[in-house]
């Protein structure tokens, strides 16, 4: 099975791009890797390691998509961008099993659902990273996180109905599904969760629990969280922007006085644990859910450690064959509902 | 000047709202407090203090509105309710300058509209909470962050005027508006920030720059957020959720272990300075904007102290003369958008 990653994606392509795949060979003996990108840099860089030969190939592709172009127009206008070839390759060829980027996100998904194509009865794909939550082990889903600003009743039902197929694949049995809303009553909810709510209760083939607060969704009380693109956004944002407030305070805090650093030395352990618990984007990628083989987006700004984890990833979910699931899934529903 | 306050509302009415209200009126000599609800149970209560009997008085009301009830139906049915009665006085006592509540958000905001009545020229009325930011002594205004979960583009425009106005009264020169979207170029958001957003920007007497991604709330980079009522109360608890998951887990790691309990204590000061600083909630209330008087909402869990600062901060609002602010702000701008 291969694994392609593009090399000419995120902040820190294609060093640390190259550095982390190379060390996920290492780690999973399970996978080819092929790196997609300008070949002669590529190859430039790999220069660098040692790795056995066989399992890395390069599929060149000398453009690139920077996130400041417009996604639908880089996509049309760079047919030879390495997110392009990709999914040229991902359809094309039935060895290859996932594509990982820290590219643009918006390349991406518009490549994902123009090039590799939308899983049949999907009408939208949708963007779902795992968090961690306050139990121990527990993650919790949360989709759509981005991909659609504006959704329709019937791409709410869909996220659903995928976002409890991706948890089963993960492990999750009888994974429990929240709509994201203003409050945790069933009369909660703007116009739009007010369509989507009663439908969700009535389907059978998942464990719907009802509306979510925001302030919960990190509980651990629920799998899968289900919002708009719009909603969900802010969802991760606000957590992520307010993380990053009381992680900053308390390192000026520990780093303010020798009383702080005396602290900050005790603590060491606990504050450790807790920014590598916090940190999700290091574990992994936000797959894209919807399309018809795994896309994993890994963060723009991530490191060699968070592409090795998102490689490995790619890998895992390659196996799942999570698209039969979400089919699956569809299949068992009739929904009535907006489109 | 009389700053009345719901005796029967939150979770710790009455006993630790006629505590903080009386401390108030210790620290600020310029109002009159008006307790509001069931005269015998307030009376008997009040035997515990001491203070200037001439400063206060009881305004008996003996229905509760618990947060059970529908808001709409319970404002109708309870006419002698402590939230309704409050809004009557309000709205025909020219003394009365505002009133505080802990009670049921709904209840309040319904009230509000109905009974105390609307600024000439507002639409919707909107929540707007203070809230910290991680520049020391710089506050961040959110609206609406949980009234109208449906905003039409023109309610939108108008929590951007009302916003500035608020933040002037402030004292905040120039306040800087941001639109809470998916991404801070100019061409992301949703469909309803499509239409918002041009006409944010054609405003003369707002200083609006651009949208704001959910992470950068709390950056001290802006004054005022708008947004709908849905995103933004997404946005709020989303951002109480995390901060209380980073504030739990330290806590576990501190009171864990001995070293854990030696690191806490020489942090100790880090600690309460960062808690006191998230713990917005335990400064005052938050604005319900857009009414012909000052409507404060502290939190349903707020003991004597958040009770007593948001009395001391009902008092200036009384003084801020801020409904007038905002007729200016309305009548300088002639806005076309979508009602």
């Amino acid at each position: 099975m291969k694994i392609l990653v593009d090399a000419f994606g995120g902040d820190n392509s294609p060093k640390e791009i190259i550095a982390g795949s190379i060390s996920a060979l290492e780690e999973n003996k399970e996978f080819e890797l092929v790196l997609v990108g300008k070949k002669e840099i590529i190859e430039e860089e790999l220069k660098g390691y040692s790795f056995d030969s066989e399992r890395v190939s390069i599929l060149n592709a000398e453009e690139v998509i920077t996130c400041e172009e417009e996604p639908t127009v880089a996509i049309r206008r760079k047919p030879n961008s390495s997110i392009s070839v990709a999914f040229k390759e991902l359809k094309e060829n039935s060895e290859a099993g996932a594509f990982v980027s820290a590219g643009s996100t918006g390349a991406v998904l518009v490549g994902a659902t123009l090039k590799l194509g939308r899983i049949k009865g999907v009408n939208r794909p949708a963007l779902c990273p795992l968090l961690p939550t306050i139990v121990d082990g527990k993650q919790v889903l949360l989709l759509d996180s981005g991909a659609n600003a504006d959704c329709k009743p019937i791409n709410m039902v869909q996220f659903a109905l995928m976002g409890s197929a991706y948890a089963e694949s993960l492990g999750v049995k009888n994974p429990k599904i929240a709509l994201l809303s203003n409050g945790t009553e069933d009369e909660k909810g703007n116009a739009l969760n007010h369509e989507v709510f009663p439908v969700l209760k009535s389907l059978k083939s998942i464990n719907f629990v009802g509306n979510c607060e925001a302030r919960d969704i990190l509980s651990g009380e629920y799998d899968v969280i289900v919002a708009d693109g719009f909603s969900g956004n802010v969802a991760l944002k606000s957590m992520e922007g307010a993380i990053g407030v009381v992680l900053k305070s308390i390192k000026q805090g520990v780093y303010g006085s020798i009383k702080g650093k005396i602290g900050g030395l005790f603590l060491k352990k606990t504050f450790s644990s807790l920014k590598d618990k916090l940190d999700y984007n290091n574990k992994g990628g936000a797959l894209f859910l919807g399309v018809n083989k795994p896309v994993i987006k890994a963060h723009g700004s991530s490191k060699r450690l968070a592409i090795k984890n998102t490689v490995l990833q790619a890998v895992e979910y390659a196996k799942f064959n999570i698209s039969e699931k979400i089919t699956e899934k569809l299949n068992q529903e009739e929904i009535k509902i907006g489109e």
